[in-house]
C-alpha cells in the first residue's frame, strides 16, 4: 500500500510518500513542500497547493491519501487557511478516485512516537529512524507529511478490524431481528411478547456498542 | 458584471448568479442549491460541491465568484466542513481563470439591508424585492448566495475606488522618494538632510495610511 500524507497549508504545505511493507515495515518513497506567497489572492494559493498535489499523485500513484485533520482550537486566521488547504487536498483525491484518510495531530504523535503530545522534534527523529533517512527531513512540514503517511500505514490495519467488527455484529443484529420477526409471524400475534422486545433492545444495543468502538478516534473505518 | 456568489457548506451549498446593470440596478439571472449527503465520505462530499460549483460557472459564464468569508465562531465541527467547501468553490473559480471576492456576513447583511445583524428573514426579503422576484428564494442557503452576489455588486466599485486610491498614494510616495534620492545625489552627499529625511518619512506615512484605509472591511481591493 503507497500512502500519500499531507499536512496542508498555504504557506508551505508538506508532501510526504511511502510505501508500507509488511507488518511494521515503511519504506521512503518521496517528500517535498509545496509552497505558494502570502501576498498572492487566496484562490491562487490554493490552486498552487492543488496542482502540486496532482503532480504528486500523478508521479507517485499512491492507493491512498492521507491529510492532517484541521482543528480550530489553533489561531483563527491561520486555522482558516487550513481547512481551506485541506479540503483542495480532499478534492484532488476524490478526482483521482483515492480515498482520504484523516488522523488528527495527537493520532500521528501517538503512532509514530507512542506519545500523543510528543514535540515536532521527537517526531522528526522517529521519522528519520523509521524510514532508515540519512538526515532529518527538513522543513518540519516534510516531515510532519511523512508522519502522516507512516501513521496511515499503522492505523490503517486496526481500522479495518474496527470495521470488520462492526460489519459483523450489524450483520448478527439484522439477522437476530428478522429471526424475531418471524417467530412473532409464526406465533400469529401482532404484537411482540415481552421476551422478544428485550431481545431485540439486545440486539439493537450489541450493534450499536460495536458502531461505537469501530469509531474510535474518530476515524472513519473504510481502509484497506 | 456578471456575478455568481456561493454561500458554502457542504450538505447545503447555495449558489446564486446576478447581474449588475448602471448604479444600483442588479438583475437576476439563476438560482439553486449544491447538496451532498452526510453519510458520504468527505472528499466526495466537496467533489459533489465542486462539480456543481463548475457546472454552475460553465453555464452562466461569471466575471467573479463571491464566496462567504467563514469564521471560526460558529460550531467547530461544522465550521471547518464549511471552510473546506469555501476552499474547494475557490480552487474551481481559480481553475476557470476567475478572480474570488470573500465577503464575511455581516458586511452581506450590512450591503443587503443596511444593517451588519439583520436576520435571515430580513435578508431573504431585501434580495427578493431587489431582484424583484415573485417568491422569496427557498431555501435561505439560495436567498444567502444571492445576497453575496448583490453585496459583491455594490461593494466592488467602492472597493475598486479605495484600490485606486491606494496606487496613487503608493505612486506619488515613490515618486517623492526618488526626488528626494536624485536631490542627495545632486547636493554630492552620502547621506540625506534632516528635512530630507522627515520629507521621506511623511511620504512614507502618507502611503502606509492610504493602505490602511484601502483594506478597510478586510477587502482585498483587487476587482474591477
Amino acid at each position: 500500500m503507497r500512502v500519500l500524507g499531507v499536512d496542508p497549508g498555504l504557506t508551505r504545505c508538506g508532501i510526504g510518500v511511502v510505501e508500507a511493507g509488511g507488518g511494521r515495515s515503511v519504506g521512503f518513497v518521496a517528500v517535498g513542500v509545496a509552497r505558494s506567497g502570502p501576498d498572492e489572492p487566496l484562490e491562487r494559493r490554493l490552486l498552487a497547493v492543488a496542482d502540486e498535489v496532482e503532480r504528486w499523485v500523478e508521479r507517485h500513484r499512491p492507493d491512498v491519501v492521507a491529510v492532517e485533520r484541521v482543528f480550530s482550537q489553533h489561531n483563527v486566521r491561520t486555522v482558516m487557511g487550513t481547512a481551506q488547504a485541506s479540503g483542495v487536498v480532499a478534492l484532488v483525491a476524490a478526482r483521482a478516485g483515492l480515498p482520504v484518510a484523516f488522523h488528527t495531530p495527537s493520532e500521528v504523535k501517538a503512532a509514530v512516537t507512542g506519545e500523543g503530545r510528543a514535540g515536532k522534534a521527537q517526531v522528526t527523529a522517529m521519522v528519520t529512524k523509521v524510514l532508515g533517512l540519512d538526515a532529518p527531513p527538513r522543513p518540519a512540514d516534510a516531515a510532519d507529511a511523512l508522519a502522516l503517511a507512516i501513521c496511515h500505514c499503522w492505523r490503517s490495519p486496526m481500522i479495518d478490524r474496527m470495521a470488520a467488527a462492526q460489519a459483523r455484529a450489524e450483520e448478527l443484529a439484522a439477522t437476530h431481528r428478522a429471526r424475531l420477526e418471524q417467530a412473532r409471524r409464526d406465533a400469529g400475534g401482532d404484537r411482540p411478547s415481552a421476551a422478544e422486545q428485550w431481545a431485540a433492545a439486545r440486539a439493537g444495543a450489541q450493534a450499536r456498542s460495536a458502531g461505537g468502538w469501530g469509531a474510535v478516534g474518530g476515524a472513519r473505518p473504510r481502509f484497506r
